[in-house]
């Protein structure tokens, strides 16, 4: 595992619990500093040992061995188990780390991690190349709509010779919560931190206000359909004067944005509609943007961080295949890289 | 491939259209009058050419080797491929045919067929160990939502170890259809003629009207979460004084029904409220029912043969997990059990 954020606590608290029922043991733990290896798996008490002394400070190098993520996954390429597979649970870029452990022909990949697949297209064709040569798999159920069954569930349409022609849709659980908060009169700054405090927002929450984050999600749901065109420029609720600040002094500054966005809902609400930050992937487009839609429709009847993805295809023209839900929180994310585990081929 | 109604015609279609891009082939085409075996695959013409041999009333057995399904599986286990795969598209008793066909240990299953999984416990039980004695795989998509990923999606919780606490939803895209088409005023008799001409029904529409077909899925649903107890009795849209009838005489007799489903309907409407067939699936519990909801909820919501799955699990324990679409028609429900046969295992 590649991160030990709260998705990659939560995965490994998961993964301790499912225990002999399944064939799949939690190793290693890699992050910047270093890295915990137990080849025989990591159990309950050891992760449990792993989450504190991290809540206290101390780092997986300082824990385990200090090395860089690229040294420390060849040594665990050397000397692991038969059929290891390499989870991505960072924020980070590491299209190129993973490129490479994939070419050892040593893992299989499950990203969370959804910068690998929404860098440069050139990125990402190397990425998809490596691991291909190596005859390994890719999932990355988790990078899309949390633990919502999106991606596996265009992987079935698509399996089935269907032609998915467009999706369309909410894929921020933050944004949704936010843009939800101001319909009932929330400031932005206040919702924005409750979102935070809950583990909803990216590390830094202008990866979510910045309309990246869907933006990825748009562009990851559009490469998988065939798109190749440039990255989409999301619509930024940020204000250039605020992108610069360290994440402190942004959480610090925001709610001077309050006025505004209040402003912004209540014309909404005025016209009979909502504020709600959708996007769109089609074999031609990748789009992420805040648009205002009737209260009174299924985008508009959204809650708390309910993401939708409606899907349109040969079977689907009309009435689309709709998957919604909660679309964010480390435990449903964690959720998501356990199914995409369990169901890699057996080696 | 078991069957050759309209899924089965479908399924045949889609699997020429996917031609080289799929490791499958459709080597034998199986009902109760006999079978056409040939080894290297059915091709778009000789399936044409049955297709249209079928509709001229000619049957399997006349076409090619005329024998019971029984035989037939013999000969085409002794004579398949290296991984045969048997798709039941019937909606026959086949529950001890098939447990027989894994048990030869050749057969992976994949089934349309909602009877094998919904009759008596026992049955499903023998069915369900013979399948696991041999080391096949049993997968069955298409028995509920039809092309919905409600299985699969299951299948992912329950992988991940999230705990799966209920199902709720209108499982019957037919009964959707005939009770939104009472809303806006038509007669049921009428929209039943539609939902049969397009082949949204079951081959006897009583299956539907029943709720028969709901409380399978109800059934199918609720065994996935680990109950055991008696198929639901799922309440009866036909009086009993219909239910002896051949399907023509009751398809005649139909329009004496119009008024007092009208009448319902109407009752409804003057509370805010509209009918949807509803069933709940839980480790508990499975049951299927006409209710009236309100006209503004998820359920009121729904249109033309949409089907709404609604998963409470502990990662969704509040806002549920939804599943939603059209959950009728051969093509959907053919692409369903192709997806299913794509994922199956490779041997």
């Amino acid at each position: 595992m590649l991160g030990f954020g709260g998705v990659g606590r939560a995965l490994a608290a998961q993964m301790c619990a499912l225990g002999r029922r399944s064939r799949l043991r939690l190793c290693a733990i890699v992050d910047r500093s270093g890295y915990v290896f137990v080849p025989a798996g990591l159990g309950p008490r050891e992760v449990a040992r792993l989450v504190n002394a991290k809540a206290a400070g101390q780092s997986l190098g300082s824990l385990g061995t200090a090395a860089t993520p690229d040294v420390a996954l060849d040594f665990i390429a050397a000397h692991a188990a038969q059929a290891p597979v390499l989870a991505d649970v960072t924020a980070d870029e590491t299209g190129l780390l993973l490129a490479r452990a994939a070419a050892r022909g040593r893992f299989d990949l499950v990203l969370a991690n959804k910068k690998p697949l929404a860098g440069p297209q050139r990125a990402v064709d190397t990425l998809l190349a490596a691991v291909a040569a190596a005859g390994r798999t890719l999932r990355c159920e988790a990078t899309v709509g949390a633990g919502l069954p999106v991606i596996a569930s265009l992987d079935g349409l698509i399996a089935s010779g269907d032609r998915v022609r467009s999706i369309d849709g909410c894929a921020s659980g933050t944004l949704a919560f936010v843009l939800g908060a101001l319909e009932s009169g929330r400031a932005l700054s206040d919702a924005v931190r409750e979102a935070r405090e809950r583990g909803w927002t990216e590390p830094d929450p202008r990866d979510d206000l910045s309309g990246r984050d869907a933006a990825r999600k748009a562009l990851i749901l559009a490469r998988k359909l065939g798109y190749r065109g440039a990255p989409p420029r999301a619509e930024d609720l940020v204000p250039r004067s605020m992108r610069g600040l360290s994440v402190a002094a942004f959480l610090q500054a925001l709610p001077r944005l309050d006025g505004a966005f209040r402003a912004r809902a209540e014309q909404a609400a005025r016209r009979g509609r909502v504020l709600r930050y959708v996007i769109h992937a089609s074999p031609r487009a990748a789009s992420a943007r805040l648009a205002e839609v009737p209260k009174d429709s299924p985008l508009g009847h959204l809650r708390g961080t309910d993401n939708l993805f409606a899907f349109r295809t040969r079977h689907y023209p009309d009435a689309p295949l709709v998957i919604q839900g909660p679309g964010a929180g480390p435990a449903r994310t964690a959720a998501a890289v356990l199914t995409d585990l369990q169901a890699l081929p057996a080696r």
